[in-house]
């Protein structure tokens, strides 16, 4: 159990309008919450303080050996004015086996998630309601060593910061354009992919403008080995409905394994699916389209939830999924998500953990 | 041509002392270049301050999405008095490299090379000269949007530090042990190996510890799709002389295109050595081992310099190369280039830059 020391804002800042539908992690709250790590001595002085810069040498770690992580999960407010986060025990796990590949020191997952629920208590007010709109939770590590020459940091700051948000995509739950990369890897086997890890999303900057300028939003990634196995989108795990069954790619050490791609498996099985984590090649998706058995393909993530994918276009054949609207599977996937985590539904897997 | 505004230090540090052998990236001199980059407006405010933390929001999206480059090189003081800079149209042409992988705005060659100039003149107290040291360069940009959510950042900083350091191994230059690594993997075609990019780094970390706690100072990488061709140490190119043969792998989209590396091959040619740069497989390595022709085996890099390599280990296999001295070749090329960087040998090359 952390001993949080609290330091309350003296200069709150204007909530956002209730009505505003409002962007994604460009406004922040109040508070932050803040703990530092030296080693002999572990992780200390846990607090939380008004949002403020942070200060670091210019020879800090972070600044150049990309030594960092960062987490993603979201609060919403029900209808009764409880507040819920939604299993933020799969964020602290997935926290620990980023840190291990990283050789960042691990937070005990209790107090990950007591020092998520306090922030959030005293920020309480920042939970925005208006539909589609959340209040998404960043935790990040980073070095903080003013040392230059390669090793791990012998010294770090773990750091919550919190920012009401709308949709990720300007398209919302409507259909997104995506691009399959053939040039560019994100990340490959043995590599950091299935870490959060900041040289994995910089790594995929390029082919996102890429096919930004040929009118797509986003892009799927192939892996780095045989250039063929679809691996997943930006920053969502992807799902393709084949014939009836739903098929995704397996945890084969390149992907981030995502809470909502659990998610999404756990409800496909309960509702009778037959659900396939294997290989994907990108031939099989092509081939299936072909014979009109791609029914429906969608990304699954924190900021998104359930993400249509309308289009894809790979080399040169554009795969146009679906009659161009959100398929039931996708809509059903989005419906109950957003039920069980706004409250709205009975939350029979557990998966919701009250803010009190 | 830069308009560098200059802010002198009115509490100068203590120098070091002369006879301090110094160690590796711990200290750090009087002043700091900096400057800042805004979309619409390009860089802007070119400034030498005293050297002092760095204050940024944490929302920064350096510390989230790994948006950042380095770059390192040394300057030496000559016999003479005169300070060199070692070919640092170089890095400045790698930072631009690195800047278009990226996503990072790029910095004309002779505002990158002017900064450095004018930044180590204010500090050139700060040039050690005992034998084995130098003055480390470190230019470096990082993301500073406070935004979150995967895209490049709109503002960045560029900013460079110095560091009076001696060796980079405790080895010197007497023979490293090292590690082959064939579980985790650095880098892969299509990503980012080939720019100095922190989460290039950071996946390097897990693998170094595995080697150190074996009793090896550093981790040979293989390729990461066929994980058998050889590709570079943590922070050196590396070389072998098979049967009278100088052999370095090639620059295939992986490695870093090192400067050492391209000197060496430059003075090996210039001796009438023959040079390939090729794939290498380390099954080639070891029956050339088992033959009796790896005559010799060498880092390359700006912090080592040339860092002969007494021991190979590859899975069971132990490859002890020469008589555990430091081989002829390894002896010429680290004598020859630290002759040019000191202005004792001709440079015939052209690489030594004066900072007048
Ligand atoms: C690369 C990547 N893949 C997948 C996901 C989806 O994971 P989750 O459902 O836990 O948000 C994310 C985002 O969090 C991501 O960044
Ligand atoms: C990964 C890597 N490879 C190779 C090198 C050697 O490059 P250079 O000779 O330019 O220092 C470095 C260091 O700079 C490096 O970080």
């Amino acid at each position: 159990m952390l001993d949080i020391k609290i330091t309350k804002t003296t200069a709150p800042k204007k909530l956002p309008d209730k009505d505003d539908p409002l962007t994604f992690g460009t406004i922040f709250t109040d508070h932050m919450f803040m703990m530092d790590y030296k080693e002999g001595i572990g992780w200390y002085d846990a607090r939380i303080i008004p949002y403020q810069p942070i200060s670091l040498e210019p020879s800090a770690m972070v600044f150049h050996y990309g030594q960092e992580m960062f987490e993603g999960l979201k609060a919403y407010k029900a209808k009764d004015g409880r507040i819920l986060l939604f299993r933020p025990d799969m964020n602290a796990k997935r926290t620990n086996r980023s840190c291990r590949r990283l050789c960042i020191p691990e937070i005990p997952e209790e107090d990950f998630i007591q020092a998520i629920k306090e922030l959030v208590k005293i920020d309480s007010a920042w939970v925005p309601t208006r539909e589609g709109t959340s209040l998404y939770i960043r935790p990040f590590i980073i070095a903080t060593d003013p040392f230059l020459g390669v090793r791990p940091s012998k010294t770090y700051k773990f750091i919550i910061i919190l920012s009401p948000v709308g949709a990720y995509y300007p398209e919302g739950i409507n259909p997104v354009k995506i691009w399959i990369e053939d040039d560019y890897v994100r990340a490959v086997k043995g590599g950091i992919g299935e870490a959060k890890a900041g040289g994995n999303y910089v790594a995929s900057l390029k082919a996102q403008i890429k096919a930004h300028d040929e009118g797509y939003s986003q892009v799927l990634w192939l892996d780095g080995v045989h250039r063929k196995y679809v691996e997943e989108v930006g920053s969502m795990n992807i799902f393709f409905k084949i014939d009836g069954v739903v098929v995704t790619p397996e945890l084969s050490g390149s992907i981030l394994p995502g809470v909502t791609r659990d998610s999404v498996i756990t409800l496909c099985k309960s509702w009778g699916y037959k659900v396939e984590e294997r290989l994907i090649s990108i031939d099989e998706i092509y081939e299936a389209y072909q014979k009109g058995k791609l029914e429906e393909v969608f990304g699954t993530g924190t900021a998104a939830v359930i993400s249509p994918v309308g289009q894809l276009r790979w080399k040169d054949h554009i795969m146009r999924i679906g009659d161009g609207n959100t398929g039931p599977l996708s809509r059903k996937l989005y419906d109950s998500l957003t039920g069980i985590q706004l409250g709205k539904l009975k939350d029979i897997f557990n998966w919701t953990v009250v803010v009190e």
